[in-house]
Parts: structure tokens; sequence; C-alpha cells
């Protein structure tokens, strides 16, 4: 899928490092997208016009990542009829990740963002590979196969503690 | 729509009176839904067949709804190829609802739960219709429509707020 | 004070009931506001205008009341050059209120909301008070008898706890 | 006690350098354990099988560490009709361990957990040994030379506090 | 099993309408028990006694149930050698339940008591069942229908919310 | 002992009703008392009078109980040399209570106050007592004979148990 | 304005890392300040003088920070008619910054405190701009000027970001 | 007073180095101490006895410091008449100190506890010496004097600041 279909935003460039593990996993899975910094609080009109010209250019999913009063990807959600992730970071300062999590996840009825645990934007990678593959079987077949190996990863590990002992495996 | 995409599961009848939004929700929008009590806790190995088999009987999105120590949705996630969104539920007992909340959206890298608010399954259903619209026009259409009622009702709200003043409003 | 210098918003008329307490304090004071329902979430269109605008019509303080996920006053602090205050509402299904809480306070480097404590928007209205009367003496000298007025109530309420005895006050 | 009895298993390998206390422990009182690597969200097949199975191959108590939506020894304890003690893990990006502990203790009536402190892993095989012990009386010895070795330890160090005073003891 | 074997104890009569859930399974599953008042803050001496006592009464088991700072169900696992199951209790001006589940779940290293969920005495009886199982197969056999008990309920529920409608099943 | 040496005071007026739980025990055990409302945030300057005259006017201990930014204790306890003890309470509008706690007992080195549980002005009261018995042989008798009252409180109440039975005992 | 107009305090040297920022993002727009360190708990005479007297002297704001049980920016706002601005800030030994957040937000009617994010000392210097700007159109237009700073700044981050792509942007 | 009046006890000898700040503050003072490790879990009847003698032994006060689900303070206020100190440690594994905070703080009434903050022995050595000074005129004396030290101690600081300035003070 060569054609950009995720775009993958957020409010700072102190939140690449987390947030690059979506990008990383779509370009995995050879799921073209975006990626910008678009800030709530300091970009607002960019988000506007982000938000809501999104769907119009082809994007199906926006992965929204943000720390503290994290209200980027509440907003975006309001602003666009796509189905928006939402990235809480745990950033600097942050009262242990609450303020985040709470910011993202309890929006009100009418507005939903789909909330993933805290730093987690390699799971929202994912689950926007899930969202795309409710329309195109290959992609489906690519996440069955995503499961399996995830699988097969664990089983390979436990293999290796029963040969060679948990002591000496955590050496 | 009338073929079934979107299935609805919640741990017990108890969750019922909260689940049925995302159901009402649908129906609203005419989205065809089924609608399947299955504890994980109490059937895990009907949780483990329906999971296993949902996108192969044409489900697009599963809506799963628990309270207290709430596995159902991770575990349907970490069983089923599909998008599944997790509705956190504050059960009778529950510590104020953290508990759901936590079960819910702290899902482990590889297996994604899209978590919605505490008690929003109406939300909850707002994002399975979002999903379906990603390869829907018309679905998508009647979301824009949908968000452009929710700005109607605020603005009507207002108007009448400034008509008759808050305080004659607020009786 | 005819001109009006005091906008109070709120994400609903669910929040009338607290936010009013803002209005009632201004106009115990005769302190001119206007009083608007804005929803970041449902017209988001509407809040960036108002924001943007807000200054140049003459306001000088914004009070911003919101629940759950409470965007409201942070985005409006984003878009205007006002002192924006924020009371964080306990709306149902919030998390205790930590939700609204956190949602207000924990604003980035840069973009500061006055938050004020949950539900207190009486206290909003004092702060928008004390605001003005920076740059206002009469203003100022009301605040003083304001402040003596909250002395003299405790104090009357304990001389006749003194005087009937503690036990016939509670009846 | 040769035959194998406990089941000591962990969602990760990660989980180890905590869980292996629990081993350590068990060996220490020479109760015969197995140690798997089984995880609820990525082998959930083989966690099922485990589960089922494990008391018909003579186990007798399972031991069950997971961290973050920490689901495995709730779903353990659905399937199997043993005894499950589980050990909730502060894992990285856990937050502050209230996602591990609330996910394994607030199980719905009908499937306890029989949970232990955050981490608390040696506390675990300590648990497993006093539920053996209930029909072992040579075990139930142990379990009492053990207590009383925890007070001679205590002692003993109080001793060495009098003795060279508690400015040179932490030293 | 005419024999007691279960102890059921709590800090305070008040206790008595949580903590007679786990009598009551007791009961329904034929399993002998006691249950007396015995307060760790009130009655220490009593404490004492009672737990150095229990296991050479032939006690096999003990559940402790408190609230606030619950201190009963540690101190008794630290003067007995069986295992304890606590049951922590909201109390009135607990806060939210956390004190009581935090004072019976973080023992330290080498007391552990098994904690079962805020307010879940009835958890407490199945997990002493499950205990006694381990060396009583007709116990084991009890746990094993209880369980499918378990299931059969739920799908008994489900067959009838797919029979009426969940419309009229919540009427 | 006619001479008033504990001083009781609370912020507000809608305080009496959990502080003279505080008075109630007091005078139950005879120690002469004295009740003011002082308020920390509305009569600062009384609240300093107070407190730096009390042991002047040979008060001994002092009581403070507030809600919310519970100031009041601390704020004495900076000003006075004497053991403040600190009721925090959960006023409306409290964070669950947390506020208040958070608020009296987390006071920097130099400046303790003594604080008791959420709403326990009684434990305030008696706590009091055991200061002043430090010095007092028939006020530590007194406290003797009222925690040998205690243990009979309850042994009494479970003999009930065991005489009738835990089922009619509940009726 | 080279007349001193605001106000910074602290409880104690140790605030000052996090103060400074109010004090540099004054000086930075050129609006001249105090800095004073006044502890609540180990000057209340001096808090008290400083206080009752700020307004006298000409200064419009007043920015507090403390940590712990954070009593200085209410106490200040008990005795002053000025805004006072609050700063929590996350002491060691502070419980993960909640005590000073809540000591300082909670604030009972009559007597707000305008609380920014912990540790959000650079949010305080410019809401206290904001402040003195509702009545001097220079500092409104320094304002508008910052904020447009902001968003010139992520505008070019995000730039980079797409010139050299964020896998280099990171390194 | 070479009379050992105040007895301080810990869990563990982890705990020595925050217990040692009580004495270390108390022989500072010249008021006599003695230091012991008693353990409610590991030495439950040396606690027992340690408690039910203190105050024959002429003991006046006791400071009991525990972390994690801590019974230490709760169970010796249990079975002495002396006023308790409890002093919450954040030991290894904690809960973030929650634990020990609320295990000691929410006792149940007829049994406080006067906890100072967390990790905060220096308070309860503090406050130990307000006990004896209610009956000890001396020790009020010292008490006054070290509450002006600790004034003078801030005015000191502030000095300087003023004198070589903030940025010059941080270096």
């Amino acid at each position: 899928m060569s054609k950009v279909m995720v775009s993958i935003i957020m409010g700072s460039d102190s939140d690449l490092p987390i947030m690059r593990q979506a990008a990383d996993y779509l370009e995995s899975q050879e799921i073209a997208f975006e990626l910008e910094i678009v800030s709530a609080h300091r970009t607002p009109e960019k988000m506007l016009r982000f938000s809501k010209a999104a769907h119009s250019r082809g994007i199906k999913v926006i992965i929204a990542g943000a720390g503290g009063a994290a209200h980027l990807p509440g907003m975006v959600a309001s602003l666009s009829p796509l189905p928006v992730i939402g990235v809480p970071i745990k950033s600097s300062n942050s009262i242990d990740g609450w303020d985040s999590v709470l910011s993202i996840l309890q929006m009100p009825n009418g507005v939903p963002v789909a909330t993933v645990a805290l730093n987690a934007a390699k799971n929202a990678g994912i689950l926007a590979h899930q969202i795309l593959a409710t329309s195109n079987e290959s992609l489906q077949n690519k996440m069955i196969a995503y499961k399996e190996g995830l699988a097969t990863n664990v089983l390979d590990r436990d293999k290796k503690v029963q040969e060679i002992g948990y002591k000496n495996y955590i050496k």
C-alpha cells in the first residue's frame, strides 16, 4: 500500500522517541504513513486545518500522541470524522502519567478516542493496521501472521528456558 | 447494511443497561449488529471459540464491555485479528472504576484494545461506525452528519440560554 | 462596570448549575459578564472564533468550565492572549473528578490555565474580580470588603456557638 | 517431595527476575516445581491447554505472575479448579503498578485469585508452601520453622543494634 | 466434612453482612466452618491466642476480613503457619476502599496474605474450598462442578437474551 | 480536670457534626475543653492570635479539623509550640478526602501535625487524652480502662454471635 | 515596566531551581519582579506581614510556590486581595506531587488560588503577564507575539522533521 | 532528661536510615530515648510484650516506623495506653508510599495513631518533644526556641538571596 492511509501526529518533538514506534511498526508492515508535529496548544489553527482536511486527502486513520493535559487526540476527534487513536505519553512533570491517560480516555459522548496504553505507540500502529484490515484481506492475513509470530516468539523463549533452566536463562 | 458487521459482547447481563447504548446507537445508524453475553471468567471456552471465529463470520469490529478485573476485551483481542473496542464498566464493588479502566487499557505491546471512557458504550458504537466508515463512503457521510448534529444541538441550547437567560434556563 | 469584561463559557448546559455560581458572584459585585455554551468537542469552530475574537471585543478574563476530558479551558487558552480561569466539573461518569482536574491543570509550558478547585465556579468569579481589580481601585476596595465579610461571617457563627453551645448549634 | 506440585508461570521472560524468587524459595524448602512462560495475550491457546490440564497432571497450586493489564492469573483461575496465586509485577510503562494490582485482585464472584503484594513472588512461593502444608505435616513443620527463622533473624539484628549502637550499625 | 476446617474471622460485627457471604458459600458446599469476631485493634490478645492455636485445633484455612487500616489478616498471618485469606472491606470513612486493600495486600516478604477483591467474601470462601480440595478429591469434583455451574448460568442468560431480545431482557 | 486543657477548633461550622465527636469523647472522660470556629482562610488573623496565645493560656493540646485544602492544622502547628492533632474532613466537593488528608499529613520537616484518619474526630479526642495522660496517672488509668472497655464490647458481641448464630445476629 | 508589579515567593530555597523559571520568563518580557523566600510554616509572621502589605506596595500579582502540604499560596490568598498564582512543587518525599497539587488547588469558596501545573513556574510567569496585560496594551501585544512564537517554533521543528525524516531527527 | 521517655521502634533494620532522624533530633534536644527493631509481622510476640510493658517502664511516647502494609504503629497503639506516633516509610516495592500511609493513618475509632508525613521521622521526634513538653516547661522553652531557629534559618537564606541575587544563589 503505497498510498498514505495513516497519519501519525504528536504535540511535540519530545514525543518522537515514543511515537516513532507507531511509524516503525507501520513501516515493518509496509503500510504507508505520514508523520507530523501538530500541537493542539501551540499550533491550534494548523490542528484545525489538518483535522478538517485529513479524510478528504484519503487518510483513513489518525494516530495522535500527547502528554500532560493531552488535548490533541480529543480535539482532532472533534474535528474529523475519522477514527482517532490516542497515545497517552508520560512526559516530564507528568503526575505519573495519569494526566495524559485521563485527558485522552475520558471523552464525552459523541466524540470517542480509541485510547491505548501509556506510551504504547506501537499498539497504536497495530490498531491502525487492524482498522485498515477490516476492508483489506491482504492486511488481515498480515495481522493473523503477526499474531502467530507473537506466539512463536513466546514459545521459543519458553523452550529455551526449559532447555537451559531459568537460572542460566537470566544470566 | 443488513449484514451483521459489529459484535457487541459483555461479561454479564448486569452490564446490559450500559452496553445497550452501543446497540441503540448502531441501530439509530442502521448498522446491523449482534449482541451476546460472553464471560472471560465464567465461559472461557465460549469466549475462545467466539473470538477465533468472528472474523470468518464476517464480523469487522468487536465491542467488548466488562467491569472489575475486566479481562474480556483484552482476551478477545489476543484471540482475534479484528479491532476490539473495550468499554470499562463501573460495576458494584469496583474501586471507583479504576480497576476496569486499567485492566482494559494497559495492554502489552502486540495486543491493543481501543479503550473508550468509563461506561461510554455509546462512544464504542460511534467508534465502530467510524471504523466501518473507513471503507464505506455512505457511512462516512452519516458520521459527518452525526457530528454536525452534535454541533447544532449545542448551538440550539446556547441560543435558548441567550433568549431566556441562564436563570430561567436552569428552572 | 456596565461594559462586559468577563466571559463565562461552559462545554454543556449540564454544567450550568455549577457555572452559574460564577455568574451569580459577578452579578453580586456588579461586574458585567456574558455567559455562553461553547463546546470544545461539539462546536470546535465556534470555540475557535470565540477565542480568537474575545480580546478584541473588550473581554478581559475568560472563565471556562468543563468535565471529563475537559479540553475547553486549555484550548481557549491556546487561542486567546487573555487569562483563562478553568473550572473542573465533576460530571456523571467522571472518575471521581480526577479527569477534569488533570485535563485542565496539567497544561504544557507556554499555555497556562488558572485552575480552581473541583466545581468551584464561585472561586472562578472571585478570581476574575481580583484580576480586574489589578487595574481598578474601586474593584480592589470591593475585594477587600468581600474578604472582610468572609471573616465577619465566620466570627458571627463562632459567637453563636459560644453563646448557645455546640450541641444546640448543631440542632 | 520430588513430585512436581507447584507450577510457576509468567507472561513474559522479562518477568523472570521477579518470578524466580518463588522458584528459589520452593527450592530452598525442597518443594518440586515447574516453571514456564505462558502468555495470556500472546499464547492464549497454550494457556487454555495448560490451565485445563494442570490438575490432571497432579499440580496442586499454580503461581502466575504478570504486569500491566495482567490477565494471566485470572484467566488461569477461570479455567482450572486449582487455587491460583497471582503476583502483580511492576513492568515498564506500568502506571506505578496499579494496573497489574487491580487487574489481578479485582476478580468477580466465582473466580478468586489469591493475590500477593506487588513484585512479591517470594510470598507467592511461601503461600504455595502453606497451601500444600494443609495436608502435609512435614511441610507444616517446615513452615513453623521458617517463621521462627524470621523472628530469630530480626532479633539478631536488633541485638547487634543494641550492642554497637544505631549509628555504627548504619555504617 | 463435618470437622471444622475453615475459620472465618472479622474485626467488627459491622463486617458481618459482607463476611457472611463466605459462610454462606461454605455452607452451600457442606464445608464446616466457625465464625468469630476477633479485632486486631480492640482484642489483640484474643487475636494472638486464636492465631497461635488455630492449626493445633485442626483448622486448615483462615479467612479474615477487615476495613480501613486493616491489620487483622496480616497479623493473623504473622502468628499462624496456616494460609490466611484476606478480605478488604470498604467500611464507612474508608478512602474509597484503598486503605483496606493496601493494608491487606502489601505484606512484606515472609508473611503473605492471599488477598481477594474488595468486599469479595464469597471469593474467599471459594478460595478456601480450592485450598482444601488440593488434598480432597471429592471437594475438587465439587469445585469442577461449581465452575461448570457458573458457565451454565451465563449461557442460560445469554440464551434468554437471544430469545427475547436485549430490550425486553432489560425490562 | 476542670481547667481547660484541650482546644478544639475547626475551619467552618459545617465541620461541627464531625468535630463534636472529639468534644463528646472528652466530655465523657471529664476532660475540660473549649471549642471554637477559627478559619485559616477566612479569619487568618484570629488564627494567628489564637495560635500564638494558646500555650500561655494553659492549653496543652490543640485539635484542629478542616476539609479540602486543609491548612488550619498545619498553620496552627507553625505558630504554636503545642502538639497539634489534625482531623482531615471529607467536605462536599472534596476529591474523595485525599485533599484534606494530604494537606494535613504531608507537613515539612520542623512542623509536624499528628494526623488521624479521615473524619476521625473521636480518635483525635482519644489522642489528646493519651497526651495529657503522659503526665497524669489518673488519666492514664482512665485510658487503660477505656481500652479494656473496647475489648469487652467486642467480646460481648462475639458471644452473642456464638449464642444466636450469625444469621439471626444480622437480623 | 520598571516598577515591580509581580512578587515571586516560595517556601524554601530548595524551590528556587523550579521557581526561577517564573523569574526568568518575566525578565525575558521585561516585567519587573521581586523574589523572596517566605515560608508559611517557618516564618508565618513574615508571611502575614508580606501578604497584608503587598497590594499597598503596588504589587499587582503574587506567584507562590510550595511543595508537600503546600499552604503558602492559599494562606497568602487568604491575607491579600491580590490574585495569587500557586505553583505546586514536587518536593522530595512528596507522594508523587499529589500533596502539593491538592493542597494548593482545593481551596474553599471565597479564597481562590490560580493553580498551574506541577512544577510549572514558567506558566505562572506567563499567567502573571496575562493578568497585567488586561490593563496594558503593550503587554498584551507582547503576549500575542509570544504565542505566535510558540507556533513558529513548533512549525519550524515540524519542517525539519519533514526535511530530514524522523529517524534522522531523533539522532 | 536522662531518664528514657521515648521509645523508637521500627519493623526492619532497613528502616534505620529514615528512623535515625527521630533519634538524632531527640539527641540534639537532650531527650533520652531507646531504639529497637520490633517487627509486627516477624516478631509479633516481642511486639506484644514490648507494647504492654512500655508504660510501666516509664516510657511516655512511642515512635513506630514501618513500610508497605505497615501494621506496627497501629498494633502497638492497640496494646499500649501511650500515645503512638506513626512514621510511614516508603519501602522498596511500595506502591508510591500509599500503602504505608493508609495502613498507619486509617485506624478505627478507639485506637488512634498520630501519623506524620511519609518518611518524616524527624517530625516524629519533634512531635514526641512537643508531647513531653506539655508537662515540662524547660522542654517547652526548647520547643519555642527550636521554632524560632526555623524562622531565623529561612530569614538568613532569604537575606542571602537578596544580597547576591537568585541566579548566583542557585550556583
